[in-house]
């Protein structure tokens, strides 16, 4: 077993705090990453405070995690020690059913995917612990493969943020002559701006605030409407084809879903605690969609990482120090941080 | 100016009652058809009550006509004298906008498409009546052809009954392999069942009563699932490819979502009052979709009106006189209708 440092929330809405436990010991399929850094995404604050229920503590939340490989096992052919690796939302999954085979291993219809935290270890039958921690344990077919060319800092947020953007763009298809907006201009949002962006899209921040569209031009938008104005709002009625919604706040949808174009199609990202009503009219008058996507698969984790790598694209990020968690959860539900924290494991030291 | 007989509701919620009005002239691109049957719609009671805004009175309802060619203009080119010719629910276009140009009118960008009633006529500026009378004029490029073969009475339904149930069928490319629900066993749910079963796919029929199953199996249904059978019900999770939601009542979506499979489709037809909510989760967790769809353009009104001659598919209907036009409604309201009525005109003699 591997003596592992940790920050952990030991209950419910209960702030983190140091924990350490031990991780499986390599097998032969397995990889062992040193944690390097690790992206605070707001489904962590969600399970940590129990929001969306079935949360299990003590929990090391972090599904973000980029490292270096410091041991591998027998059998494992992709890695070698010294290698940069990633490991995003998922470490496991059946593998057999359809959409493991068809490397949609985030829908996995048996046993569902094995979350990097909260889930239940297939090897150990214990909980997962995810990466606000020193080291991690995984099968080597749910690590990624980082550029070390980059900024590792600002890579860690591609493995929730990047992929879960990445994905549904690249399921419809998202290219040259589409209009393309976001909702939403936070961890997920900016990654889908530069990703649409980079894409050949138009894109199009939607924003409550007008103080944000400097900001949204400089990740790369090319047009920004502040919701609030109404004219402006009217200037993009059926206007586009895509809606990326990154909201989990409370939200009228129907005002956005009058945006789109006929046959356009608006893709939920976040999860509002309240449903939002969604009146037929809305969609039968101009024949539109509203669509959900989660993550992506592993193999897809690995197209977005190489686009990444191959466009510059990474994460804008504020780097913290693992001890101002708490704090940068409070940042983090006032929208105060551009766009993602990221934690530098460096700073644990239990 | 034509003298036409009809049936008409004076003022939102009262009841239809003898009315005489008159037609527009037969124009050089006009056909003038003597409606033979004009079927009942569920919308015709919607609007009869004033319950989408903007009704205009006094309403002549009815967009599900078939009759005979008595009159043509000069320039018409595809409708002779004689011919059995249908009109479903629009009569014009602004014919230049893009979704008129692809072919789908129903989504006119500029003007709206013309309701066969209750829209305005672009040639007099007057509102348009609709098959809840004598005869009507209309542009040939808004006139079906109909087959002579067919009982005409249970092919006026398709008009609008078939079409919106064909449209999204092919949209989506229903075929074989695929398992498609029906929700709601009316007059769209009952073509539902039909189209989707000539297509290909294995059909179920959800219904919240054991005994409509005969009546399902007959229509063409392969399944048959109680959805207040909780165990019913369970069978049946993540398992359709689509469901088409015909249902205009107050509904839960939520159960009904979870019984698509990954990538599944529901289709809205219908518009319940209060618009449901939709929570993400059910959405993203399996990434379907939600989609509306309206009516179909004239192109693809026809394709279908031939399709159904050549499959032998028409509506199950009951004929009424058109003095129980009123009684029809509120039978309607209760559901009590296998699964259309149709207007006889030529029980009309005001």
């Amino acid at each position: 077993m591997l003596s592992t440092k940790a920050y952990a929330a030991p209950a419910a809405s209960v702030p983190l705090e140091p924990f350490n436990f031990e991780r499986r010991d390599v097998g032969p399929h397995d990889v062992l990453i040193d944690i390097q850094f690790c992206g605070v995404c707001h489904s962590d604050l969600h399970q940590v405070r129990d929001e969306w229920g079935g949360s299990v503590f003590p929990m090391v939340p972090g599904h973000e995690i980029v490292g270096r490989v410091t041991k591998v096992g027998d059998h494992v052919k992709n890695f070698k020690v010294g290698d940069i690796a990633g490991v995003g939302c998922m470490v496991d999954s059946c593998r057999t059913c359809p959409s493991c085979q068809e490397g949609l291993e985030q829908y996995c219809e048996t046993t569902g995917m094995v979350g990097t935290y909260g889930g239940v270890e297939k090897e150990t039958g214990r909980p997962t612990y995810g990466g606000y921690s020193s080291q991690i344990v995984v099968d080597e077919k749910y690590t990624l493969k980082v550029s070390e060319k980059l900024d590792l800092a600002r890579v860690a947020p591609l493995l929730c943020a990047g992929i879960t953007t990445y994905s549904p763009l690249r399921q419809w298809k998202v290219g040259p002559g589409h209009r393309v907006a976001v909702m939403g201009l936070g961890g997920l949002g900016h990654m889908a701006v530069k990703l649409a962006a980079a894409m050949g899209a138009e894109v199009t921040v939607l924003s409550t605030s007008p103080n944000k569209e400097a900001d949204a031009k400089e990740l790369g938008a090319h047009k920004f409407v502040v919701t609030k104005d109404a004219a402006q709002l009217k200037s993009v009625r059926n206007y586009f084809d895509f809606i990326i919604n990154t909201v989990s706040a409370p939200l009228d949808l129907a005002a956005y879903l009058n945006l789109l174009r006929r046959d356009g199609t608006m893709i939920l990202l976040g999860v509002p605690p309240e449903a939002p009503q969604v009146h037929a009219f809305n969609l039968i008058g101009k024949r539109r969609r509203i669509a959900g996507s989660l993550i992506g698969g592993i193999a897809e984790t690995q197209e977005m990482l190489d686009f990444c790598a191959e466009h510059n694209i990474m994460s804008d990020i504020e780097l913290i120090d693992i001890k101002d968690i708490n704090e940068a959860y409070e940042r983090m539900l006032k929208g105060d941080v551009k766009y993602r924290f990221v934690i530098d494991l460096a700073t644990l030291d239990n």
